[in-house]
């Protein structure tokens, strides 16, 4: 099923194919304004591309004076993967060479089953994809796992929330099932990617990524590039301190944000709320469902439940806390909110914001925009293609 | 009194002093060895430096086999200027090309005089040293102030413990007096260059450098490079939350680090200690000198007194407890201890790290030293003749 073989022979050959990628359609006149070549070379360059079968003539570009010159493309056949597996969930997506998604499915999963079982239903929606005519095959694959990452090998280290997965071959192992070439990552540093690429944050060159999920982690963005970290394990804020003494985490610390605000704690909560009969809206769903998650806070708070807002407030103030001294210390030029907990939106967003406009030094908030991400449960999938993309479009 | 005249003509000639800075005098083929350029094309850009007279021959290197070349190095009539504004005292240093201290003078000084009393000084300081045989005249200066500035422009912006230099134009002014390039950077930042240019951070790509004197900064290096924010106030750590709902900070908020720890909170806690009875070590120094300082409470922990070693640890608790989450959240190779404070030394290290390894995770602390810096008062120095050569080491 391999079927991408050509890789960029020089640094022009890859920029040429990031800019194609991220522009689209181009004609030589176009990319002669991105790139420092001379025409001739600009030329060369070019037509090695097309050589590879890697770049396409595309019909003649509009007239700029002139002779009318011939737009070239990224290849129509390129496919690249896109998976991202979340604590509870699995969203797998087709994109062609540009990154826009072709096809998109999400299942629910506990990653607490394993790789094995975890890959097997993977594998099972990417053929399901490929066999619903989007793709004759892979020319690579990005896979994002809940948990840091020993980047390049593309292997989970010490990852808290998904025990059995500890040094597992995701890299190695994925590729030789799909046939293609994979690179791995955190699943927050991908929805970083994401928003990056075809979100909230083109063009932004520094900035923070906060997922909150089932738990709570950054991406961190640094002059375009993601920062991993000496050990892979940067942006892993939910074990920082937010309430002293606080409660006990799985960690083994005490008063870590995670523990008292995450997809899971927020459960929690709601559990102890409806038991404790503060929230009778919460009671009823309880009633209904037998269990209680963020999604039922976040319609508890939409129908106005006085304990959920509160739930979301004071979580949100907490989040808030830990994201100003981040604000402090990074500077960053935006700060994006994205993951399942989301759902919360304005509630969540006005509490975090808040905290950080009022605790942060004004230097760095006096331009500092906090917005919820724009691209939902995309946002993992698109950077997971972005991440394998930038493989192959770079230099073997 | 302007004398280098000749900037690189492009990034591999740049490149080239860079190396013949850091390295020493070196053989065209050790050069070689470093840098992508074909036999030939090295001959062209090494004759090119020689013309310009920013880089001299220097005798014949060691046989490597057949023809000895000759070496060549930075020439060794260039001088840089550096200086360390800090809140208390002024250190100025006359370094030669390869950034060797060549001469270095330290005052103490009161930073809110303001610009224009402080740098009449800093011009004295330096036409001391230049006087002094050091120097003909200056090829560049580097110059830090204890706050965020507006880089490049060179302009110190809402510095907390400067008033009176918010907007003043660092840059322009000392270039006019000085008769050569100027650049300006936030002491801390030059600090954590010095430390990896000459000292403990060497070879180190992301690593944190902790600056605690009379405030708390950071200085953050992320591949080499000194990240400096948005808007130029990246690593400004004194006033992230240390203790919710602590002491009144002069900030607006409550419970910053700052207002808990640092040379002036220090210095409070002292006065305080020895005024309650509970030091009679610092009793007798604020009797004999009038009032306490950092230095007394380190010269009183040294004479074994429990108070000034209980004012220490509490310090160094509450800046372990930052750092750990700085170290969750950016995943550095190294922290840095310096600044004035570490007179209080092994004391102040170990409750410093017992915080970060007890609240970190165990992947970002596993392999993470925390040291205190090498190069003292001589860091900030070092780093600003970085800063003025890294400018004029680049094409123009």
């Amino acid at each position: 099923m391999r079927r991408m073989t050509a890789r960029p022979a020089n640094a022009h050959q890859a920029r040429l194919l990031k800019l194609l990628r991220d522009g689209g359609p181009s004609s030589r006149a176009q990319l002669g304004d991105r790139v420092e070549l001379s025409r001739s070379k600009l030329a060369v360059e070019v037509d090695r591309l097309l050589e590879t079968g890697l770049v396409v003539a595309d019909g003649l570009a509009a007239s700029r004076g002139g002779r009318r010159s011939h737009n070239v493309r990224l290849a129509p056949s390129l496919r690249f993967l896109g998976v991202d597996i979340g604590a509870t969930s699995v969203d797998v997506a087709v994109t062609n060479a540009e990154l826009e998604v072709l096809g998109h499915l999400t299942q629910p999963m506990d990653v607490r089953e394993g790789p094995v079982a975890v890959f097997e239903r993977v594998l099972a929606m990417a053929e399901k994809l490929r066999a619903s005519g989007l793709a004759e095959g892979f020319d690579g694959a990005g896979i994002g796992v809940p948990g840091p990452v020993r980047f390049p090998e593309g292997v989970p280290v010490a990852p808290p929330i998904m025990p059995g997965w500890d040094g597992f071959p995701v890299r190695e192992a994925l590729s030789q099932e799909l046939g293609c070439p994979v690179m791995v990552d955190n699943d927050v540093n991908l929805m970083a990617m994401g928003e990056q690429h075809a979100g909230v944050a083109r063009s932004v060159g520094d900035f923070l990524c906060i997922k909150i999920g089932t738990g709570i982690g950054c991406g961190i963005v640094v002059g375009g590039e993601v920062h991993r970290g000496t050990t892979g394990s940067a942006g892993d804020i939910g074990h920082i301190q937010a309430v002293p003494d606080g409660r006990p985490c799985a960690c083994g610390n005490r008063g870590c944000l995670e523990a008292h605000f995450s997809g899971a704690a927020l459960a929690r909560d709601a559990l102890e709320a409806a038991q404790q009969g503060r929230s009778p809206e919460l009671a009823a769903r309880l009633e209904a469902n037998g269990r209680l998650t963020a999604e039922d806070v976040a319609a508890a708070a939409a129908a106005g439940d006085p304990a959920s807002i509160d739930l979301i407030r004071q979580g949100g103030a907490r989040t808030g806390q830990v994201i100003a001294g981040l604000v402090s210390f990074f500077n960053p030029g935006l700060v994006v909110i994205g993951g399942g907990v989301t759902g919360l939106g304005h509630t969540l967003l006005a509490a975090i914001r808040t905290q950080v406009y009022r605790q942060s030094l004004p230097l760095a908030t006096g331009n500092l925009p906090i917005v919820l991400g724009e691209l939902g449960p995309k946002a993992g999938v698109i950077g997971a293609a972005r991440l394998i993309s930038d493989h192959l479009f770079s230099p073997a």
